[in-house]
């Protein structure tokens, strides 16, 4: 899938206009059960969704600047938007773009597709203007009523709201920070020995990849994935919560591209239960081939980037 | 959500360049478990997705013709387009144009979040060019290989190949009927007692409906809705078939608009179970309020035309 930063650019002035319908105007305005077993995961990804035999898909394509007359109806973050989403976006259904992070909402779930964070050093070190206390989880009006996710939907619900772009990781701007309390960024997590626990180790670890490279990208969502039942058949199962319905995904995803200051790139992709995990298990065993997350999503991660132009994949040479 | 069909078009330039990603390409090239009751999806979804008090959105916004310098990249049917989605988009999600309809494709089911047909007395009388017998079920190469259903994954399944856009809604050329066995215009369906009877008898309903009005605008798609389990929480589940794991939609919608000759719109909406239905209920049953139906799939219906708008909706005056 071939596509151009212009062209991309042009979606986007689009969208601002009228297919996400809200983008700039949005943004102008919102200045205010457990599985047997710990591999599971990454059998289920391998049996279920790996096909080997089928190519690889992934282009590359040169970076085309914005024309000047487009420039005034773009939003003001523009150029951000473009640092963020470099290698590509994995989607385009209701793109939304926030200051310092980019997603792509899913209407039907009530929890986003994907969402996109840039991390650098710079971006992710403590700041003592940036108070993550002062911030409060707010529904997004850029969606529609008929869609959006509210807090109390997840009230009394036993499941965290939990962060898809980490606030940990927007600490340049006290307003960054409270953008990824958007509950667009939420998905309802198990909160004690996950959100809590594991997935937030993985967070951490993501952030710690910034001291060895200069730029990190990672994409991050849910997955809906099938179980086998009694009955020898695949279902997909997930509770929904609170009267939007907010759907509870069975696993989350990041998958992260480290650029070197050679501009090698490296890619890591992880899949975890939204279960408790066992402290000791080490976040290596949920690392899993990127494109089983592809088939399972629905999504192609940073499709400007060939694989076979990636010198590491889980940290193993390709 | 204000989309006006300047926007719209230039949306659909896009895809084709760039977003859909084979839009133009692949069309120049294309030549080639029951439930307990019959009342139970209209209790379900009045219960789960209807929210009394809350606003029905739409607009009316007035056509607008394509820029001469645009027509030649645009697909040579654009203008059959315009007059299949004369209404809007219910979504923008990987959509793809084909001669006679249009459809919006669900990468991580598999299946279309919804397919849209114009019908009028003429376009569907029978015609004896057409042979629908001489029309196979294809794979769609427009859709990334990953996320492509194939005939393979139904064989075996216990699960029809069953249509969106009916076969016999498109009879004016033998292409058109061809058109509609693309396997993304198929869902996995229940045969007896569904779609080679209920579904079918809903199909011939709507068919029908063009002898009363001139124009008929017919939206169809799977329903993936919740059932209240014993443990009093509400999940979403499920099948998926084949080593592409196709979603088996629970239910599937019907959203139609009528305009008469004096350009009155009314609108019937709905929902039926994937499941042997009863041949003796009648199709009334299965009307339910068109909102509810916009809740439960994430998408927006004929939101070109306001609500208030319609004289009828199920056959009530609004």
């Amino acid at each position: 899938m071939i596509m151009t930063s212009y062209t991309m650019s042009r979606f986007l002035l689009f969208s601002s206009v009228g297919i996400g319908s809200y983008l700039t105007g949005s943004y102008v305005e919102r200045n205010h059960k457990k599985h047997e077993k710990e591999d599971y995961v990454k059998d289920l990804l391998t049996q279920v969704y790996s096909k080997p035999g089928l190519p690889i898909f992934g282009t590359v394509s040169a970076a085309s600047p914005i024309p000047l007359e487009e420039k005034s109806t773009v939003p003001s973050n523009v150029s951000r938007i473009g640092q963020i989403m470099k290698f590509g976006f994995p989607g385009l259904d209701n793109v939304r773009s926030y200051d310092d992070y980019v997603l792509s909402y899913d209407r039907r779930t009530r929890v986003a597709h994907w969402v996109f964070e840039h991390l650098t050093a710079e971006r992710v070190k403590h700041n003592d203007a940036v108070d993550r206390s002062k911030c409060d989880f707010k529904p997004d009006d850029s969606i529609h009523p008929f869609f959006r996710s509210l807090n109390s939907d997840y009230k009394g619900s036993g499941f965290d709201r939990g962060h898809l772009a980490a606030a940990g990781n927007h600490k340049a701007e006290q307003k960054h920070c409270e953008q990824t309390f958007f509950l667009t960024n939420m998905a309802p997590q198990v909160g004690v020995g996950f959100n809590r626990d594991k997935w937030n180790n993985l967070e951490r670890h993501i952030r710690k990849l910034t001291k060895e490279y200069p730029n990190v990208y990672c994409c991050t969502g849910p997955l809906y994935l099938p179980r086998k039942e009694s009955d020898g058949k695949l279902y997909v199962k997930y509770q929904v919560i609170g009267s939007n319905n907010v759907a509870v995904p069975t696993h989350f995803y990041k998958v992260v591209v480290m650029e070197t200051a050679d501009k090698r790139l490296e890619m890591e992709a992880y899949v975890l239960p939204n279960q408790k995990i066992d402290d000791q298990t080490p976040l290596s065993m949920y690392q899993v081939p990127p494109e089983t997350i592809e088939r399972a999503a629905g999504l192609l991660f940073f499709d400007k980037i060939s694989r076979s132009n990636l010198s590491k994949i889980n940290g193993k040479k390709v």
